[in-house]
């Protein structure tokens, strides 16, 4: 990007009633005056790592290529988790060790990874409790001035990152069903399940052939949009990050359904839900 | 603007909680790299065009002429209903046509509308549930960089986009009277009427001898200021939107006054409530 | 600064569901289009000056040297309350008189000040309840275009200006006791005390030498890190204002404790509590 001002991205659980994201990015502000800092999300709720790398996994792609996606979810703040960089082909993530990449570390293509560790990049005396501001933000900045990411430290093997587990859904081809589970909750009370595109593509039925049960309650086939059903009835469609989402139209899903994280989305073919 | 960062701004009901307003940035500034993003608003209610509809047409005068102005309240998303493009004198505005437009439809002055049907302008594939990363945003990043608007569609006629319905104050002439009611409750609980200046003036009393009572409650004269009252008060004035609103010293008003939304705002001469 | 785009940081008791804080951006960059603006903080409950001082006190020291600071958390405004530009050695701030620059006013170092009131600066017609608008705004987007602040109105005595009591800890220098209390809760429900980490040394105890107690609750000694405690678990550090803070590892502190803002924080050498 020679001539475009570089781009970060910024996801924290910090909220925004203190003063920890405006001090971060006057951090990077003061050393790298034209960066382009761009707010992904900063109410990850409290620790909730895998809300946070849902989240970053869903966004990155729509970002320029190159963008530095700097995330802050660290409840072993302080502790000796360590700091990573990892590049991958068209975007970098500096964030804890702590399973905040697993998604884009299950994603295909060449990566490579380094133990953030040059104790020049930070801002000192280190906080035990804010590296958001005494890491991370000063060595976002000078990876947007231009400071190669093998000049934060060595190079460790990407496979040795830490990961989480996420649930996968079971799918069980000889009885044309999936069975999966809810992973998040949106704004609007929409339910986000695990249940892929590519699960259905997998099990070869159309998704109008295909009954959805949520939290136990049936929801009819697989719709196209919000506005296929009638207000306040919650109903199954393919939502924007690509995956089966229980929605009500000009309502709350998990409000009507009573539903949340966890709450188990059973598919199977029309007729014999 | 020549030399200057082209300008638009953002008003969404998605909330900060999820990536979706992250992502639109991220949309445009992969193609508008330069662009300055302004955050009008991202907590409309949930599907509230009425809410959206008046922030919009309260803030828009003060940003630089020119600037674009992205809304999405959108529950029609998927849909028939169109995106619309509205190029008014100062400004430009992209919506769903769902009557988010209204109170800028109602302004004096030359405008005119296109369609937003110009496929090739759009990410693909289209999701039917997220047109503010599929479509709003790529075509913002377009007119950024310079696209015209009747490149974005074929024009059409402004009178011809929806409208929805402003209740507007009923003035009695003989009477001296007006009865109005709350359209907004703002962040300090300030309860904003639908009552202008304009129609004050019309009435021809001065603000100082007309009596307010709201949701049945006599409030006295209208003030200048907040500090007027004795805290913990509640009072009206002329408020920022320059119509008559409810408000309290250091306090609440809509909690004091337990006024919502609907809550009706009679006006009548002093002395004679 | 003189080929980098000038900065300044908002912070205000706006909230951000309504139009305020976006109209104060449109303000500035109708203006000011190259001025990068940053959003320190935009959730002080309303009205409380307090909160807003600490918050600026902890941030400012971390955004570039000659950087703005506009502060609106304006309870009087409207009234005869002036607003004020207080010029230090680092920064500028653009306040409203009313205490909310008290921590400022108290660091060493040459401080100059000015009594904003050339109205030609400012935006009219005046409102009586959003100067942040109509004055705060126009002239901070003049001083981004390089007003000098003895343009803006006369020279006045900072030792004039207004200010607020903030209590300081009790240091028994016999007994090796320190009595402080809680001025601030944040987002994740740590407890930030007014015990500073140079009340300690004036103490000339090791922090892990002194046992700390909160709302009567004894928490052992003062740690390092969140992760020296247990799950759940309530414990002392400094935190990253440089105080006494009492946290709990994954774990909202001020719930665990029921304590909140004026809660008891009691130091004493250890085995002695």
């Amino acid at each position: 990007m020679p001539n475009e001002p570089p781009l970060l991205t910024l996801t924290t659980d910090f909220g925004l009633v203190d003063e920890y994201v405006g001090v971060m990015k006057g951090v990077i502000l003061a050393r790298a005056p034209r960066a382009t800092i761009v707010d992904l999300c900063h109410h990850v709720p409290p620790q909730d790592i895998r809300h946070g790398a849902l989240l970053l996994h869903a966004a990155r792609r729509y970002f320029p290529a190159g963008a530095l996606h700097v995330a802050v979810v660290d409840p072993g703040v302080g502790s000796s988790r360590r700091i990573v960089l990892l590049c991958t082909e068209s975007a970098i993530f500096l964030a804890p060790d702590n399973g905040l990449l697993t998604p884009i570390l299950q994603e295909p293509g060449l990566q490579k990874a380094y133990a953030v560790d040059n104790a020049e990049l930070f801002l000192h005396p280190i906080s035990r409790t804010f590296h958001g501001r005494d890491i991370f933000a000063p060595v976002a900045a000078a990876l947007m001035n231009g400071l190669t990411p093998d000049a934060a430290g060595p190079a460790i093997d990407p496979e040795l990152l830490q990961r989480i587990h996420f649930p996968l859904p079971l799918i069980d081809e000889t009885a044309l069903t999936i069975s999966g589970e809810i992973i998040a909750v949106d704004h609007f009370g929409n339910l986000v399940s695990n249940i892929t595109s590519s699960h259905l593509a997998a099990l070869g039925i159309p998704p109008r052939r295909l009954e959805v049960c949520c939290n136990a309650q049936p929801l009819g086939y697989i719709r196209h949009t919000y506005s296929e059903g009638k207000p306040g009835e919650p109903l199954a469609l393919i939502g924007s990050r690509g995956t089966v989402e229980i929605a009500a139209r000009n309502a709350n899903a998990a409000v009507l359904l009573r539903a949340s994280i966890g709450a188990r989305v059973e598919l199977s073919p029309a007729g014999e839900a």
